[in-house]
């Protein structure tokens, strides 16, 4: 990608010893001058200490830095975890002159242990030393937020709001489980448009309602998940508000979920990255409601794993969503064949269909269950030995 | 078992040749002089024909029989479907002398095929041949109507309510899948206890609420989910009402749990039976909420799998669950061994649990969430290989 970086901010990712791999396990994204930030969290009752932290100092007109471990999540830690995460955010913070409440803090690893404060220390010194705007140090920080992945997330784009060209970059993390323990999806943005604290937030709920509010592996909500959006205005002009700021949720929501389907891509032991789509519902939350539940059906993912172009599966599982339907006006395509149409089965080449799974890594499942006007796209992976493997062969 | 059955039925287990496996899959459960029948189905939209005649004709006061197929469930067959339903139930009657609407008739097996009416036909006319009222003839009938079950399952029972002897006698199918295709879970209970139909739907829908709607392989909702109460009233005396409907309904509640559970201990792959326990919440719903999002999280599932205590992912589901709870409140115990306790870890043996879980069959997860007086059983199994092979390996 030779894409420009947006302009006004730093990255850098290094190694500081907490992960016993030696793999590099913590990073930072550094606003000198600040940003605005928005996040959105995850809805589990049971959050991790540095989720509430971010949820205090969020939406915000001047953050500085964004400091990221891997290896620990710092989650059911109690006051202590919490007291941890402040420790983090300040010495993040004391690297670049800024305030603790100035730094957002996001850990993903394993649950239920301390962080290792004198680690977090020296990968803080480490981090800031190697600070940098180019694409090397970009890349070294979407590294360093890796656990199970396994490969770097991440999507540099720009797009045309009006007359101004914006840059929008993005890294995440996330394959649904982490180190032995915990599914944890973990996302930074970051562009150079000019926002309010208010209208980003607005503009990022939106986004990710749209892209990793429809992604899942295996349907387990984190105690982690995090996305936080950083906008350092450095494009210039007047904050967005209107058609422009419309255009620019839509540009961020394209990115998002550019690097949202990344995720189910990585899953654990993931051999078919499913696309599901469903249209016709009364809303848009219907169809993701349908969605969702199709793509968290063991049964539809052992499916799409053994190539088996068994449509009952898919079927069924939109009846037990929730939303309301007329079974007599479903119609289902898979990979582009039509399988069921009206409420009844139609004869197929079964062969045909299954080869066209195994061939290829992308799955497509169009449902369409009536002629409202809802509709959503989701993403999940298939449901594999492999994935039996990592989480019940390994102890932790 | 030595329990005497339930007096005024007889029941016969047939092959008739729907299964190309050439087992039994036949089964008819008769009241010559006619029975008190309730009903509880799928709540699943996309539902199955026979579900429809079913639900048509219960509560009812005068059912004759119930046929029961296995190898097809004549689900998402459209109109065809439903006359062939029709049809199975009018050649049930016909070789006991009873209307259509005198019988009741449950399918399990394949998806999206036409029921062999054939192969029907030749089934309710050796069944009639066969009925019985030996403890053989009930075993024949739980045989015949397993799929891919390794075993049939059947609970005989007798309670005194009031002064009165009251017999209950269950069986039931179910593993997760059946055939190549469906999860479906089917059972018929038969009482000698004297009900009015709208008793003993209420007797059946408080009892499957505590048994049958609380158990799950891998929470996929079938088309074709049935339970059927027959009331005999060979007991004699008045109808069951007030102090001694409550006690049979006790009873009845009791007979089903024990026959649910039967369902996830022979879940395809299982390894383990998996009780769940949640207590503390402000409501039963809510108990079943969190203890359901529990059993049905595929990290918790195979941890089990692989007996590792892993705590934080049974604390994380009950997060994500719906229900409001103060995770400062949480108490975990896994097989006798407290692990968190008020929202914090607690020092524990990691490889003593692992060895508990590892030597038996049997796990059992207690989890207090507060101190409301809601409180929810729940069985699963776990998530193993064989239950990927199962699933993915082998194509329909």
């Amino acid at each position: 990608m030779s894409q420009e970086l947006p302009r006004g901010f730093e990255y850098a990712g290094v190694r500081c010893g907490i992960k016993r791999t030696g793999k590099d396990d913590f990073a930072m994204i550094a606003a000198r001058h600040g940003a605005v930030a928005a996040g959105v969290y995850t809805q589990n009752l049971v959050f991790a200490a540095p989720v509430e932290w971010d949820r205090r100092y969020t939406p915000s007109a001047d953050v500085r830095v964004v400091a990221v471990n891997s290896g620990n999540a710092n989650a059911c830690t109690g006051q202590r975890g919490l007291d941890d995460a402040h420790s983090m955010a300040r010495l993040a913070a004391d690297t670049i002159g800024a305030r603790a409440e100035q730094c957002l803090v996001m850990s993903t690893g394993i649950i239920g242990e301390f962080l290792p404060m004198d680690r977090i220390a020296e990968g803080t010194r480490l981090a800031a030393a190697r600070l940098g705007s180019e694409q090397q140090h970009f890349l070294a920080a979407a590294q360093a937020i890796m656990t199970t992945d396994s490969f770097p997330k991440y999507v540099q784009r720009s797009f045309t709001v009006g007359e101004q060209e914006i840059a929008v970059a993005g890294m995440a993390k996330g394959a649904g489980m982490i180190g032995p323990r915990m599914a944890t999806m973990l996302a930074v943005i970051t562009t150079d448009a000019r926002l309010t604290p208010a209208a980003a937030q607005d503009a990022l709920t939106a986004a990710v309602e749209l892209s990793f509010n429809c992604i899942s592996v295996e349907g387990h909500m984190s105690t982690n998940d995090t996305v936080l959006l950083l906008a350092s205005g450095n494009a210039g002009g007047e904050p967005m508000t209107g058609r422009r700021l419309a255009e620019f949720t839509e540009c961020l929501a394209d990115t998002c979920a550019q690097l949202a389907k990344m995720i189910p891509n990585d899953g654990e032991g993931a051999t078919h990255l499913i696309e599901i789509e469903v249209r016709g519902t009364a809303s848009n939350e219907d169809a993701r409601r349908i969605a969702k539940t199709i793509a968290e059906s063991a049964l539809v993912k052992t499916a799409i794993c053994g190539a088996d172009p068994n449509w009952g599966r898919i079927v069924s599982a939109a009846g037990y969503a929730g939303p309301k339907f007329d079974p007599q006006q479903v119609d289902l395509l898979l990979n582009g064949f039509r399988l069921y149409e009206r409420g009844a089965p139609l004869r197929f080449d079964a062969a045909a269909v299954s080869e066209a799974i195994k061939s290829q890594r992308d799955t497509r499942i169009e449902l369409q269950v009536g002629d409202g006007t809802g509709h959503c796209r989701f993403w999940t992976s298939d449901l594999t030995h492999e994935y039996i493997r990592i989480n019940a062969d390994y102890h932790t």
